[in-house]
């Protein structure tokens, strides 16, 4: 299969193409890096790289930034960084991908944990991520010519608990590469309409 | 208690009123009825409402606009009516009220059960809906003097189905008296960072 994978240098994105490359043509997607590069806040940018592309069978999208400030601090503008990114950027990739993904082919999407455990500080996640797996159920019901699509909803990675661990106390992390298991799940299995909790 | 409805004069909004106006000091707020106004996609509309009314025990919301298309004829513009009306003038009554909140008040907003079983064309208020719930369950967290949040994400009204049944089969619908019980568990209990479902 052709896997366009968007957030391929990250830490998630990373161990995503390690688990698919041995099998796959996988096409590592960043925003400065990478074969191919996008700005997933752009539709134009989205369109300009699948026009690059052509078609392909696989999305997966492991980006996505949000901020993170106390609930009283946040803004409206403040909410409208995740919701322009992390929310409507793999909205539009799952969008603007349709018209490129081969019959059968999939989208895999990138939510969190924060969805059903939120942290203090993680409103906009939360939101974000619990707006992404809602989305992803009603996709699912809508893609044309047998295009399925799931929502990969991980835990902390512990890759990251050293810096993240004071926000996470008492949350079980998960290695990248146990993670990158619910892409391969979702882009080589046949499941539509799923959120793979992990952690 | 004193307690705010904003969208007092819909279909579920007047229910609540009539659960609670014979035991509450209620204060109907509409979009261009009802004691006061207030256009909730307008954060300066929502500061001036509360600025007017003054101190208040509970905020009652159930007010919020989507659009509804098939996935494929759906763009970034029209997924912002949902986000800009439903989603954010949700959050912002929610940010904008905590000030006028008295200690252990309530917050309670509505989603709807699109976020757990969708129905075509309704991408855009599944993932609204999805929003909410997680956005409740993170800002109950963080909010400051035991204000409370809750949630409820009723089904289909049994008043609506004469218009929506065609979108709605197999729907159990809910008379929205029933529905607004949920609101008076959420003012009148003592939960926070609930999602009542009803239906």
């Amino acid at each position: 299969m052709k896997v366009v994978i968007v957030g391929a240098t990250g830490a998630i994105g990373s161990a995503v193409v390690n688990e698919l490359r041995s099998r796959h043509d996988v096409i590592p997607v960043g925003k400065s890096r990478g074969d191919f590069q996008v700005d997933i806040t752009q539709p134009a940018s989205i369109s300009g790289l699948f026009a690059k592309i052509g078609k392909f069978d696989a999305l997966v999208s492991t980006v996505g930034h949000v901020h993170f400030a106390p609930l009283a601090e946040m803004t409206p503008s403040l909410f409208a960084v995740g919701i322009n990114d992390k929310l409507m950027g793999q909205v539009n990739l799952t969008q603007l991908s349709t018209e490129y993904l081969n019959p059968g082919g999939s989208v895999t999407l990138t939510s969190g944990i924060l969805s059903r455990e939120p942290i203090r500080a993680g409103s906009s996640a939360s939101m974000v991520n619990g707006a992404l797996e809602a989305f992803t159920l009603a996709a699912a019901i809508e893609l044309p010519r047998g295009i399925r699509i799931n929502c990969v909803s991980p835990t902390v990675l512990t890759e990251s608990m050293e810096s993240f661990c004071p926000y996470f106390r008492g949350f079980e992390p998960a290695p990248a590469a146990r993670v990158a298991l619910a892409y391969s799940k979702s882009v080589e299995g046949h499941h539509t309409g799923q959120i793979y909790r992990v952690g």
